[in-house]
């Protein structure tokens, strides 16, 4: 049958010349080109889940696909193996993070005003599937040169949380410290929500972050009450 | 050779029968168990450092058995594989972790006192070499029924932060919270310093975890000066 179609004696099929373009069964490029990011979106997210729950050695091909109801080759259409994908993941939740910590920069405020928005930003990104990968695999599972390139984006987001204290303190809102130390402490806090985080538990999203961002800023210690004003002699 | 050791012509040993035990060029059991079970340490210590640094995946036996200068071989007199040195390297850094939470706590003393220096064992065992392990390596990396078991030991170190926490703040030094959230806070920000903390950094391990507990217990945010008393009036 495939040698007939470009038989000499078959008939050229005729060519519609109508304006508009003929119905094709086949999405249009830039349609398809939407659909194939969907679905490698769809396979990326559902890794990270899977790698999430089982870690990342004990999660196969199989189980990512499976979850998604195609055959592995279908997969292959979309990631080339399982480094891929983690790289992927992790890369999303580093580019969300950077993105978002740009956004509450760029919205302006003094320096607690841009630290509590990022705070918020990471905190969010860590209790969702891109996020919590970042917190959950090692770097040392994804092989060099990618490593290094991961390394330089958790510096960047570090150096923000840095940077943002340094300025608080400078501005004389935040307790005098050193900014490298303090930036460590609140990263930390909050990514272990993404350890310990379950979307089942007794807390949303909104609360967890709260909560967290509160006790980092507040402290753990209960402040002594303010002192009330001495009343003006009658 | 070993066909003439009973050997019916061969004649009978003479036995010494003098009070003293002879010098054998053998340790006696109980220091030969003590040089077994400190073999047994080198070869955790050292795995545990190549887990933290290349992660548990990329070390090989062949890897630890080079460090210590011995044969893999060797190494399987004192260890069955690699997935129990890594159970037993997170082992003991949970058990460590517990004991010197039960030491803080029968030193006595109030709620802060006992949560301060809860705090303070947590980030010393973080930066050792176990409790590094124990902090890099997810639990999924470890297969049933052991990773219940780990589960179930950090499950009591969280326990006992939210007890103190409780404790606290119903003794009113601690800011009114759910302890669980608080604990997590501070075994977050303190279990984090195992992922960063590299002993040839500007701070020793004394400096690092006091400037962490710190911040945790004093909060980010500048407290406003107490005020003054009025004087009373002359």
């Amino acid at each position: 049958m495939a040698a007939s179609r470009n038989h000499p004696a078959a008939p050229a099929p005729a060519r519609r010349k109508s304006p508009a373009a003929p119905a094709s069964p086949w999405a249009a490029l830039p349609e398809r080109q939407r659909q194939r990011e969907a679905k490698r979106n769809a396979v990326l997210t559902t890794a990270a889940q899977l790698f999430n729950e089982r870690g990342f050695h004990a999660t196969s091909l199989d189980d990512i696909a499976a979850q998604l109801h195609v055959s592995k080759p279908t997969l292959y259409y979309y990631v080339k193996n399982k480094d891929e994908i983690l790289l992927a993941c992790v890369k999303k939740g580093l580019h969300m993070t950077l993105d978002g910590i740009e956004a509450s920069r760029a919205a302006g405020g003094n320096a607690v005003d841009q630290l509590r928005a990022c705070m918020q930003v990471y905190a969010d990104i860590v209790m969702q599937p891109f996020g919590m990968c970042l917190i959950r695999v090692g770097d040392e599972e994804v092989p060099e040169p990618a490593r290094s390139e991961l390394r330089r984006m958790k510096s960047e987001i570090d150096l923000a949380f840095r940077r943002l204290v340094a300025q608080g303190v400078e501005e004389g809102s935040l307790n005098p410290c050193d900014p490298k130390m303090t930036a460590f402490v609140i990263a930390g806090a909050l990514s272990w929500i993404g350890r310990w985080y379950q979307p089942e538990g007794r807390y949303g999203p909104e609360e967890v972050a709260q909560q967290c961002i509160e006790t980092l800023l507040g402290g753990v210690l209960r402040r002594p009450p303010p002192a009330r004003r001495p009343k003006k002699a009658a």
